[in-house]
Order: structure tokens, then C-alpha cells, then sequence
């Protein structure tokens, strides 16, 4: 019940977006348009410049402005630790708590044969690539805890075996912090009594 | 923690949406970096086209894409009875009804002190000039059944007062179609009993 094709069209293409449907596609095109010429004309150039000028780094698969991104390049940071994670998200994630010094390794979404996502079409043969170089001493394997990350980490587990002397870790598991016991699940909360920790790890 | 100025900017742009927060903002932003440069561009010239195209109805107000919009420029619409909105979005509403075939008339918001909104801010001096022509005969005042709503609307009836051969309605109030009667509220349901209707009428 649009009469104007204008809004329409920008209708489409806001309702375009991921978890976006017509009513709210709608409220934000009656946004835009209370706005002046000059401040849409702005909004549109921000998307399109950031197309036009974001690129994967060339060793991480991270974005970036420059051809290798400012993790990577970073001489402070520890270059004998790879994080494997699934996508840019996971990064600014780990980034924001501040407790991780080393690189990073995106692999652009884990395996899931439903969806039709194998191992060719991740980044991982560019990690094998690194691990070849020799520097690197530890993989984190920070995949989420789910039926596709769990056979993501599994199979690169069996696809880094054959360098013996690299450290192959994964993100602890247990109850949240702040969490209620009661609240968490079975799985959860027996994982975490079985793989209990000594209490002075606990104190930092 | 984002690291590219040109993905800030976008997540600026897009925050500034209403109703979206910065976490949105970035699944947005990051939806619209998986595109083509030639679908962002489409995307961006979307929202610049509308903004530059659309106009507001010389006669009522609604959003159109030619000086007089589609309802007014009806020969077929009932052009003796006006019906009046706050917004585009209420027009679209009860359009979707398919009810009512008459011509509207958009005021651009109600009367809120709290929010600095007078009488001044709104169109109703193009109401009153459109009244003036004499060729109206029944004024609807579908405004929300809110406080600024209903001061809004009795604002409109005081001054519409001296066309003494003017019919003034309003929406009719009562329990929503598919309500349980327990669940309705006590005013809603006070008044529903008190401005109870014949049965005949309840049939259509």
C-alpha cells in the first residue's frame, strides 16, 4: 500500500538487509527522508566508500584499509600465536576484552554441509600456509560451541596434527560469569565440574 | 573496538537510524559489505533518488511522487469527506483497509507540549483553507487514542466549530476484533458497554 515507487524501491532495498522486514524496512525509509538532501547523500557515500575501499587482509582475512591490517603489522603483538575464529565479528569480540596479544586468523564461517559450506571454502589453507613458516608456536581454536564449530575445530585439529611440536588449544568452557548455577545447562554445568579448576586460576 | 575509519563512518550512518543501536548498526554494515560494489551502489542511490523525488501532496500533505498525489487527484474518491492523520504511516493503515474512499488529510504529528509540539508546527492552517472551499461535508478525526491524540483532536473540533453544517466524527472505540473480553482493558471495555451498538450493526 505504497503509492510512490521511490519509497518503494528504497523499501526493497532496506528490507534487503539480514533480519530486516517490510514494516521496519519502512521506518527507516521514513527516517531518511525527514532528513535533508545533503545528510542522505551522506549516508549513501559512507556505504559506498566503505565498499569501494575495505579490504581482507592478506595474511589474516580480517578486514582492513591497508593491504595488511593493523593486528597483523603490529610489531608489539605476539606473532607465536594464532586465534582461529569465524568471522570479523569474533575478532572485534576478542579485541574488546583487552586479555589476547596475539594474531588472528578469520576463516570467513565454519563448516556446515547443510548450508553447503565445506573446507574449500574457508580461509584454511592460507592458515596452513602460516603454520608452515615455522613461527608460529600455538592455535587457539576460538570456534563457537556449536555442532558446525565443534566439526570446524575438529577438522583442523586433524589437518595441524602433523606439526607436532605446535600447541593446539580451544577457549575454556563452563558456566558464565554471573551466572546463576541453576540457570545453566546440564551439558554445561557437567562439563564444568568434570573439568574443574584449581581455585587460584579462578582468583584472576 | 572497530578497526577501518571507513566501517565507523558506516556504523555511524547507520546508527543514526531510529531505533537501531550500534550492534545493529554493524550486522547491517557488515551484511552490506558481503555485496557487489554494484549492489551497494544501488542500495545507496535507492535512498538518494527517493529523497530527491518525493514531494509533499500540495493538498493534504501525504508523501507523493507528483505535486497532487494519487488519492487527491482521484475523480473516483469521495472528495466531500476529509479524513485526518497525524503521519504518512496512518495513511498507509487505513488504506489498507480498503474502507474508506475519501481523501485525507496529514497534520505531521500532534499537538505536544512536551515534546515543543503546537498547534503552529502542524498543517492545520491547509485543513482550515480546504474547509473554507465549502465543498467538505464530514471531517473524520482518526487520531491515536492517546493523551496527545485526543488534545489534538478536540484542538481540530473547537476550531472546526464554526462550520455549524460540518460533520465532525471520530474513530469508534472499543474491543478489538479477536480480543478476550478479559484481557481488553477497564476503560475500553467501560466504554464499549456504555457506547454499546445495535447487533445489526456488528454483522458487517
Amino acid at each position: 500500500m505504497i503509492s510512490s515507487k521511490y519509497i518503494e524501491q528504497a523499501v526493497d532495498e532496506m528490507a534487503s538487509l539480514q533480519g530486516v522486514g517490510r514494516k521496519t524496512a519502512l521506518r527507516y525509509v521514513l527516517d531518511i527522508l525527514g532528513r535533508t538532501e545533503d545528510e542522505v547523500e551522506q549516508f549513501a557515500a559512507a556505504l559506498v566508500e566503505m565498499r569501494k575501499h575495505i579490504k581482507l587482509c592478506s595474511v589474516c582475512n580480517n578486514i582492513s584499509d591497508a593491504q595488511i591490517c593493523h593486528i597483523c603489522s603490529n610489531e608489539n603483538r605476539d606473532h607465536a600465536t594464532i586465534c582461529v575464529v569465524e568471522d570479523m565479528r569474533d575478532v572485534m569480540a576478542l579485541e574488546s576484552t583487552h586479555q589476547f596479544k596475539g594474531l588472528y586468523h578469520v576463516l570467513g564461517g565454519k563448516i556446515s554441509p547443510m548450508d553447503g559450506v565445506g573446507p574449500s571454502d574457508l580461509h584454511i589453507e592460507s592458515l596452513v600456509d602460516r603454520l608452515h613458516q615455522g613461527t608460529t608456536k600455538e592455535v587457539i581454536l576460538a570456534l563457537s560451541p556449536t555442532m558446525e564449530g565443534d566439526t570446524t575445530a575438529f577438522f583442523l585439529y586433524k589437518k595441524m596434527q602433523q606439526h607436532t611440536d605446535l600447541k593446539i588449544s580451544t577457549l575454556s568452557r563452563g558456566v558464565s560469569v554471573g551466572d546463576e548455577l541453576q540457570y545453566a545447562d546440564e551439558v554445561t554445568l557437567g562439563r564444568s565440574i568434570l573439568h574443574r579448576t584449581p581455585y587460584e586460576n579462578a582468583l584472576s
